[in-house]
């Protein structure tokens, strides 16, 4: 799948495909405001972790455009940045993209540039933002793809494919390598309640790039497993903690134990941008509460609706990130792969 | 909660709440013929394991009075009572009740009953079959009382309630009791995907009863566990083998597997008719794949949706039946607590 799903507009503004429409509809939306990029992020039309960084230094630069002359101040600069970054909690790329962007603003400030300057200092630094996470996805795919036996059969949970990201995915990305290689490979894509990513957006995905994928629900994992159906796991992240707990999907954790239970190895995609080596352990990393509307619990029934939930290290074979594969012990590897700089609270 | 989902009509028909449309709407519906019965159950506007043993039995007296004068014979019956035990292939329960109306059809025939006396006996018995069941879910709520500390909170999967008996229920039989007793309980209820009988049902039936009920999605269970939230689990079961080996809906496999890896009891409640002697483990316990369609998969995408799992008795800290506790070791005891004519196979 190429990522056609995310662009810029002649203009200059940020389009992308509602990701709430898919598999029945491919609606593409205008973020021109610092509202319009928040309300995109936080209904989960733009989503997935690489995807809202990407998503926040777009849309900044699409705010900063529809501005009116003289309206572009340091001030605006600096409320949109907070604005926006507080739209999720928990993806840490979020922080880290936005943190470029005020480096790229500085430095062009700096420069004495004025407002044009400004703005296409920004376009520019979202577009290396995007770029780079499309190469991250390539690397990603090349390193995972030596972990995956030939005629595999993967298990991923949520989506972390091609529309998570800005390129062909992280989980997703070496079953794209494979497929991309003519080598045999199938997926099994949980459906991830309460928001039925993997349903609608994976099996959506790997189905429009010919790659053989089976739907489930969440609940059907463990006999899939228990019937020697599944290879190997490999999802994405949200968070990674400096030890390597990670924070992913709501049901992320619940898989890993599985794959535990039955000797399948489980494995974490994701790129540096999303290690927060700031965060020591998983216990710290915050979880987003979402409404419990979107469970649709019975009346007089309490809805309680976390969207992530943090798998311990231990649970994890290995991290496969574009820096290359990295084996326990986490906490001493991670510190030597991943460079402070990559995360912004580093 | 009264048992007021199923009961006769005035006429002597099967009448009952379609729990499809929960929690929506409480419309009811009535059976009248083997057709209305097996579409009753394949489409689940009568579910879990007791409740279908009794709809059965209520639905084929149902359908004997519907009968013109002469065409309630012999063959009619057994075509009856084999077209109603193919509807659903998981639940043994189905099988035992059928086993039962057989018996009582035998003998009214054997004491030479014309056409109104065999209805009568198929009526008594059917009768018979729902106040067994009531009773049993009385002394499974009983025996399991006593394992649930004070202030608990229980985590359940899918609707082993009163809607799926035709009592309190069964693994939320114990809960029932403690809230009779006036002790403080709280239950935690897994959606249950596909069909959502977890957030529909359980969650329905609880809040009506007054007691705090909480919903999640599946894929929560995990966290929730990890936070400390689950002090023990009971989930009913569609069949119990010789072993203690156990099918239940789809998911309640995981949720053994996470209530393992976090120390939390496992326990299933069930009554003696879910026990099937004949299968010496859950590797041959029929499992039912229902259609693809009720996962709604992404076009392009195979959708594979099978309806129940099994959980090795080895995960299982208890059975809790009508005649009392069953720990480990389960063959043993099993087969010392229920007798062989108790389960149709065996």
């Amino acid at each position: 799948m190429n990522c056609d799903h995310i662009g810029w507009t002649e203009e200059g503004h940020f389009r992308y495909l509602d990701q709430t429409r898919l598999p029945q509809e491919e609606k593409f939306c205008e973020a021109r405001t610092v509202e319009d990029v928040i309300e995109a992020m936080q209904t989960l039309r733009v989503r997935g972790a690489p995807l809202i960084g990407i998503s926040a230094a777009m849309g900044l630069t699409s705010a900063a455009r529809t501005l009116a002359d003289g309206a572009f101040t340091r001030d605006w600069f600096e409320g949109a940045v907070d604005r926006i970054g507080a739209a999720r909690p928990t993806a840490i790329n979020l922080h880290w993209a936005l943190e470029r962007m005020r480096d790229a603003y500085e430095s062009a400030a700096r420069a004495g540039g004025d407002g044009a300057a400004l703005i296409a200092a920004l376009h520019q630094e979202a577009q290396n933002i995007w770029d780079e996470d499309a190469a991250m996805c390539l690397a990603i795919g090349e390193a995972g793809a030596r972990l995956i036996p030939d005629g595999a059969t993967v298990m991923t949970h949520c989506n972390a494919g091609a529309l998570a990201t800005g390129g062909i995915g992280t989980a997703l990305a070496p079953v794209y390598e494979l497929h991309k290689q003519k080598r045999r490979v199938q997926v099994i894509s949980n459906e991830t309640r309460p928001l039925r990513q993997g349903s609608r957006l994976t099996a959506w995905e790997l189905a429009k790039a010919g790659i053989p994928v089976t739907s489930i629900v969440d609940g059907a994992a463990g006999a899939m497993m228990a019937q020697g159906k599944v290879d190997l796991v490999i999802t994405g992240a949200d968070r990674i903690a400096a030890n390597g707990d990670t924070a992913n999907k709501i049901g992320t954790y619940g898989v890993a134990v599985l794959a535990r239970a039955h000797g399948i190895p489980f494995y974490v995609a994701a790129p540096c941008s999303t290690f927060d080596l700031a965060v020591t352990s998983g216990e710290t990393i915050p979880i987003e509460l979402r409404s419990p509307e979107e469970i649709d619990a019975a009346p007089g029934a309490v809805g309680y609706n976390p969207a992530f939930d943090v798998t311990p290290a231990e649970y994890i074979a290995a991290l496969i990130t574009d820096r290359g594969i990295i084996e326990p012990p986490y906490t001493e590897r991670i510190s030597q792969l991943i460079p402070k700089g990559a995360s912004s609270s580093g």
